[in-house]
């Protein structure tokens, strides 16, 4: 997944891109008047060097993250992000779904709950879109 | 992975020694005089009813555990036995670190930390064990 | 609380409509077309295995919600419900507003402060509904 | 609960005395080199203006705290204390086990397991005191 | 920082008054209904005994506050209260961005996100009341 | 604070070394047979885009991070190393332990108690290394 010749900040674009699409850009944007610094990071750190990684592939990956974001419970609007970005890798709703409802076991059924309020918020987005 | 006959009690302990081993008897067993209510219950919920689920493999299922429990940062004998449990459905080493890794990004660098240092202890001991 | 002939499903219904009366509805409702088998379990779990247990009563058991949940102040939503929940069970308001005010000790002023005013909106609800 | 002429300081001492007897004390001792002003903190605000309020009784206190100390999962000392603070206002084993059992709901099975294995450790301690 | 004849209460709420400004005010109006005894508490513990402190200036106090809030994640009306009262006390704009980016160290990228636009919207506010 | 001929790894090595002493390099090195990709990333991103970067002194960076790692309550090692970290850049002891009592208000009172445990630790340490 990595370029020989590209820069952190390049292949870290790249992934951003094809993981969150346009939801990745619109964050990039919204941080252009307060902390530009901040958005280069977040290309640079988590796409650039870790989503980039091999070793674990990309909808293992958004399992991850959606596993932890629904645990964590405080952080709603990058847990959509995410779940828009576990479909655009490939995973399908019903894996979103199992991987949000198995939460309940670690950090209680309101987190499990909350995040499959998200899913079904970005899955009619992504109906209403479509249509 | 369900059998039409078995009662949720069945199939959750056939799904906890398959996926915990003997890490789950331990903590059965740990519970047996003060709540032998709550071993039946993470028998029947968490491994009767929801790692029991087609939709998502046990090795996805380990992935969103080891992330949350990860990002959580308070169940660190929890995050040792899904470690373990990681490699006994058949992720590799590689697989866990990465998700571990990534937890950096979503619940800051200490909790990645502990995690790895988590994952180290779980793969020394299987090292010695096999040795 | 139990009668020997029911089934989870039927005991958790039966606890469920007691203690968070039409709030409990309109969370499986809402559940219908994303993840009715969470729905299911929502009835089963908490409330047929857990709040149905004899031990601890059903004001207790609210406390101990609301006590947990203003702490946690990530599930606003189910914070109100069990605070309405606290009500129908028969906690004073007085109580409900102890025991969310004792969490500023436990988890921080803002965290009780969240709690007050969820507990401010749901009395104005249920000031306005009997109005 | 409070006595016209007592101080802050002086209601406080008496209520964690009378909740938390000699763990009180304990920690109170425990920070006399490092922050003394924090150990009188304690005693005034949560033990003299929280705990001595009317409106809750103390073992409706302790089921809130121990609910949410299990919950938060990251202060297993302070849970210790509370348990056995719960036993010294009247509560059973019994209602503590419940309390604990409940938080599986709210904040994950691992969070209530750990509760469990705090509780475990100071009804054995007490015990083997009482023997 | 202390006047010898003042009250806890004295002290703390002209303590309240320089930090947080009408911020301040308005919580304590908005609990007169529920808790107006909470609205006491919050003048006389945080702010007549810890902001009134000496040995940590309140430019220090507002670093730590957002930080802190920053990292938790569930308080935002609170942090943006404190982001204000940054700016009441002598912080910079950028000290301010500054303490909050560096959060994503420590409680992960989404954390640090939503304290930046916590962070925009008072900063933009501000800019129209002054305008 | 930056060298404009350094890369981004000798700039984080350096700031480490500046910020946690030996701490800082047990820790890289107790990563080198687990993830020593991740002790890149730690003098990296941390040390050498965070912590390098002007607009905040090292002192409030410090008081920062205590601030937070108090407050999450669930990274006990890197709170340590944080403390040791702030006297190191110059923080007083006093300054120190004001902003761990100051948690009280946003965290709870376990969550201050348990970073004053770790500050008296730390502070006995380094007396005994000195004597």
């Amino acid at each position: 997944m990595t370029h020989p010749s590209e820069s952190r900040f390049e292949r870290g674009a790249r992934a951003l891109f094809e993981i969150d699409g346009e939801g990745g850009q619109k964050v990039v944007d919204s941080l252009a008047d307060i902390a530009p610094d901040f958005a280069r990071y977040i290309i640079e750190f988590p796409f650039g060097d870790i989503y980039s990684r091999p070793g674990l592939n990309l909808r293992s990956r958004e399992i991850a993250t959606i596993a932890a974001l629904t645990a964590l419970g405080n952080a709603a609007p990058q847990l959509k992000v995410h779940i828009q970005a576990g479909l655009n890798v490939g995973l399908s709703r019903d894996e979103i779904v199992e991987t949000i409802m198995q939460m309940a076991v670690y950090a209680g059924f309101p987190a499990a709950l909350n995040g499959l309020f998200a899913a079904k918020e970005v899955f009619q987005q992504e109906h209403s879109l479509a249509a």
